[in-house]
């Protein structure tokens, strides 16, 4: 293998896709969001980046809330909508069924597997993007996915974004246990 | 399908898996990450959150930079390895080959598909974790995977950690065109 230099100072890596939902001038707003991550084990936080004129960045900036909502392969093709299309332009208000939780201004989704709702503790202003990290106040999901008292998303057909080739992909199978084939690794040779 | 209120407030999600890599007391020191995201579209940054007292943290703090690099199905074990056994009781810096770009203190990993060095710009102090927001110095990835300037990391056989089920998983197949895909969706139904 010949390790070169890339042109672009760019990690690539294959990303999960997420919904990001806000509350924008009085209504529910949907964004599809492929940078996002946990980042604080307890209580759980999550982090979200959006583009600084993004209009759900606005309804994030306003209220201080978002949620975070995790979509099958079903709404493949509504995800993808959200994401091409601006709530600047276009009331998407009505794509999706919404309910509420604790939160009054963060809409989640009733089609997604798994979703939570966010009250943002910090927000990192970067040269083009805004990193909105909120405390998760309450996670809900589909209960047909949940086992022994917690869901397992990989049952929820999640999906995956990579460019390129610019294209979703879906989840195989398991191939190895966590925290248990490190074991079989003896050390030593590279 | 009915969705439910969870006993914890955590989204589960599936994630993808990075290693991170660090000088720490001297010597390289990586650890496997599923908590990292690009958060700035350009120049390009990545977040990495890594628990307090993590033996890398301390590398990090003390020298500003890391790396993140993306390992194929080959190194699970040694991926799996790195994340159960903390530097602070084992000497990690022969597991990998490492090399070296543009920051002395950014150790990469030669058989990973694709690298990144970055120089900290943000540290954000979380109730657990440090979150650390770096900008991306240079990338590198194997040739063979380069196509129009571009790593394609679908073809590094990335894999993901979803807990539960405590498993790694691989990525399946392309099944719709990015930013194309929504064209389909008429509006209007939910």
């Amino acid at each position: 293998m010949a390790v070169v230099k890339l042109a672009k100072a760019e990690f690539n890596y294959v990303m999960p896709v997420s919904l990001v939902g806000a509350t924008v001038t009085g209504k529910p707003n949907f964004l599809a969001v492929a940078w996002f991550s946990r980042v604080n084990y307890s209580p759980s936080h999550i982090a979200v980046a959006l583009s600084k004129d993004h209009y759900t960045t606005r309804g994030i900036v306003e209220h201080g809330t978002f949620s975070i909502n995790l979509p099958g392969a079903d709404l493949v093709a509504r995800a993808d909508y959200v994401g091409i299309h601006s709530g600047k332009s276009m009331d998407k208000s009505a794509v999706f069924d919404v309910f509420y939780g604790e939160l009054e201004t963060a809409p989640m989704i009733a089609s997604c597997a798994i979703c939570a709702e966010c009250r943002v503790v910090q927000t990192v202003d970067l040269p083009s993007d805004k990193l909105f990290i909120g405390v998760e106040v309450a996670a809900y999901a589909d209960e047909r996915l949940i086992a022994d008292g917690e869901p397992d998303a990989t049952r929820a057909a999640p999906f995956f974004l990579a460019t390129p080739p610019t294209a979703y992909f879906a989840l195989a199978g398991a191939f190895a246990d966590a925290w248990r084939v490190g074991n079989g690794y003896k050390g030593g040779e590279k």
